[in-house]
């Protein structure tokens, strides 16, 4: 995948009631969101980050809203869309080149709904990337762009199987759409799309508000 | 499910190259692991909590080796297993009775361990409960009691498709089983057993760590 590459023309045939998730680096690929070190000064505030190379540091700054906490050369930021994640979803693996990393889509929503409007069946899409978890070892695949999925399957008020309303239930499907999309290839195996049948009833005709919706606001949030 | 009844009994044929993913709530329930909060009498540290009812924030608090953030009611705790999750845990919705709770099974890894040795074809088994997650809205099923599924993927040290060392990737591999569970019922469906199969290269002889390898350290940790 190189920068101006037609992500759509490469997609296998889609189906109306499925759901493609797309690793999110073939994605800002085709978007040209690659950045050359040799082309980055870090500052001061990049090298106190304990990066291996600054230059790194400094795209993870740039990248960045806020650094939400870091240590040991682990940096957990807040991206400018409102992710929290390491590096601020700076990613050096699976990219050709020593010096060339693959940043985050600028709107990763909006690269969804411009990719499902390619496809004429309307499948769901999501753009997915990998991400750790506070308190828990190991990572995770999620959706970081959605277009025709809910993304949030809302239990709340809803009774439970004895008649109880569900207090907190509030379950984010999207994600483990894309968790489990992770389970059917290898990290090695260049396989950047995942195509998820059965799921057809959490296809919408609607676009939707996107993983935006999987966002938890500052205000709400105890570990910011 | 009822204190005492035999889950093992009550399970669907499994093939060995199979995954069982059964809900906490069933194995707590056979363990008997139900608080009447008739019985509970609340301190004042769980007033402070903010519950409605302060017996319930009681049983949260005795559930509890440390509570991690709390406010306006909602109390993230650290388990005396070790996870971070609302409540410890505690769980009202589908329990008979209004004034009875589940909490989580005492040793989730060894009732997963149980489980398997029960079944004659040793298919993996997972003990999934329903988390919350930091930053994310909305919330994904988690492995809180694994035998016999490879906890983690580890690709640290391993190439990637351009030959570069991956550097941060080890997959959650059971979490990500768990959340895909979740896909396959509904909250109110009354489904406490998901069978996932096509995953048997993730299923190993021996029981292994269990959840346990999915528990991040303290010391390791930036978020407590």
């Amino acid at each position: 995948m190189r920068p101006g590459d037609d992500l759509a023309a490469l997609l296998p045939p889609l189906a109306s009631d499925e759901i493609v998730v797309i690793s999110h680096k073939v994605v800002s690929k085709a978007e040209g969101r690659l950045v050359d070190l040799a082309a980055i000064e870090a500052t001061d505030e990049a090298r106190a980050l304990g990066k291996e190379d600054p230059r790194l540091a400094q795209v993870i700054l740039d990248e960045s809203a806020a650094i939400v906490a870091a240590r040991d050369g682990i940096v957990i930021c807040e991206t400018r869309h409102g992710f929290v994640c390491a590096n601020a979803g700076v990613d050096q693996s699976n990219v050709p080149g020593d010096d060339t990393v693959v940043v985050l889509p600028l709107d990763p929503d909006a690269s969804a709904r411009e990719l499902r409007a390619r496809l004429p069946e309307r499948p769901g899409v999501i753009i997915s990337d990998t991400f750790g978890r506070a308190w828990r070892v190991g990572q995770v695949e999620v959706a970081i762009g959605i277009a025709g999925v809910q993304a949030l399957d809302d239990w709340r008020g809803r009774p439970d199987a004895e008649g109880r309303e569900l207090a907190a239930t509030e379950l984010a499907t999207a994600d483990a759409i894309a968790a489990a999309s992770e389970l059917a290839r290898a990290k090695d195996s260049r396989e950047p799309v995942v195509v998820v049948s059965g799921l057809g009833r959490f296809v919408t005709e609607d676009d939707g508000p996107g993983a935006a919706a999987l966002l938890r606001a500052r205000s709400d949030d105890l570990f910011r």
